[in-house]
């Protein structure tokens, strides 16, 4: 998918959720254990409930590898019910890979050819040819770490060298020269508050994929005052407040009810940006 | 398994080898692709003719990831057998994970509970609260990327802050307050020669997962002259050129001839160190 198709999208449905698919088994409601895949079955309700309210969708991928071979399973059945049914969604893998070369090419491969997922989120800490390898593919993205949304975010990322630059800053900036803003988006975490401001100085134009609304404590306005630029710029991340609104078999009405809170939140903020810049 | 129970598997076998278990399924001998599940038909010959001479195997998560379903079975079936069959091998995940602490604890559980290996290696760019989750597991071990052998380690690992303490020495100072020695290692590329002393100054009494030597053109002379300690305190991992010594039907003899030249070298510098610490 390009920048330009994911833009038209968030336009068209007054949306910049992504749902993120943090399925744990332990958590579903207790009448799909029955089913033959508990979590497909799950995801699938999760999926036709929220489909028109969200432009993306967030496997992350530890929840299905705990899981072993059914984990995969149920993942990869997934990613194929969304490309079927919602070609329109963008489907992220969270994955946060990294490695030497010729591993991160084999899971460039895995995540792009095998599965044919959009993006993949990718670790920074090994450098250029850790991430170089997931750019080849023609409209797929990478997903790269800046400024994460967790406590441990402060041990290294805020880190300043003898220029004043922090760590983050610096992973920005030098990965822009690995790719520009088709090919790149930033993961920045919705509790950074006005760091999203220092972001959009280095980095206006690229998507930010935010994660931490919710269960986590970022607020939606503050993300939207200082992280939002012309084309929206924002894919804004909610997982358990959406998944786990309820836990009956109304799961997904209460799912659908959640995810089209937020959907009318985006709606009013994305007017608010339209007007401001008109 | 416990850090003694480490340095007196490397006594006795006089080697502290790590043979990476990084099987690309298009590279195994063309006469393995007949058998039901080629990829762990490899691993077995392999381990099978390499367990008297090394103490330690590391498979590398994403060989296997990018075949899907096919590639878990082969994983895990490979983890199972080197168990049941070799119980004093060390078993290393090569995943570098790191996500938020839910995330982590699922990985976590996924690689040592679902899958009983020793030892998973972890990102730190997320800090402490992405780590910990693996910390929690008697006698397991995450092992941390600290300074690895690619050429992107420069791009930020080198990185000084004000007082001069680069990134990859921050990583080892303050992920010492999250674990000791006994559950803690740390990656350093065998690329990375005189560093090793500077990261003894740091760490002296932790194991180094050291990979880069052979394809990746590390010196196993250079790595034990600047890292090994009086506990030897090193385990070094050779992948290709163990796997593809030869892609005929003799492919375990060479392999097994290739782990022997590495061990009789390994049982060499052991015996200096002996010397030169008595």
């Amino acid at each position: 998918m390009t920048h330009k198709q994911l833009y038209q999208n968030i336009l068209r449905k007054q949306s910049f959720l992504c749902v993120g698919l943090d399925t744990d088994i332990r958590k579903i409601p207790a009448h799909l254990l029955h089913e033959e895949d508990p979590v497909f079955a799950f995801n699938q309700a999760i999926i036709d409930a929220t489909a028109p309210l969200c432009i993306a969708y967030k496997p992350n991928m530890a929840f299905y590898e705990s899981r072993g071979i059914a984990g995969w399973t149920a993942f990869e059945k997934t990613v194929k019910y969304i490309r079927a049914n919602y070609p329109d969604q963008f489907i992220i893998a969270d994955a946060k890979r990294g490695d030497i070369g010729n591993t991160s090419a084999m899971y460039a491969r895995t995540f792009f050819e095998e599965l044919d997922v959009d993006a993949v989120t990718v670790a920074p800490y090994m450098g250029e040819d850790s991430v170089t390898p997931f750019l080849c593919y023609p409209d797929k993205w990478v997903i790269l770490l800046a400024l994460t949304s967790n406590k441990g975010s402060h041990d290294f990322q805020l880190t300043a060298d003898a220029h004043g630059e922090r760590l983050f800053e610096k992973v920005l900036r030098v990965s822009q020269n690995w790719a520009a803003d088709d090919r790149m988006m930033y993961v920045v975490g919705a509790t950074q508050g006005k760091a999203f401001e220092e972001i959009r100085r280095i980095a206006p134009g690229h998507f930010l994929l935010v994660p931490g609304i919710g269960a986590q404590g970022g607020s939606l306005e503050e993300v939207c005052r200082y992280g939002m630029n012309d084309e929206c710029g924002l894919i804004v991340n909610s997982s358990r407040a959406i998944l786990y609104a309820d836990n009956g078999v109304h799961f997904a009405d209460a799912a659908r009810q959640a995810a089209q809170e937020v959907q009318q939140q985006m709606s009013g903020l994305l007017s608010c940006t339209i007007i401001s810049n008109t």
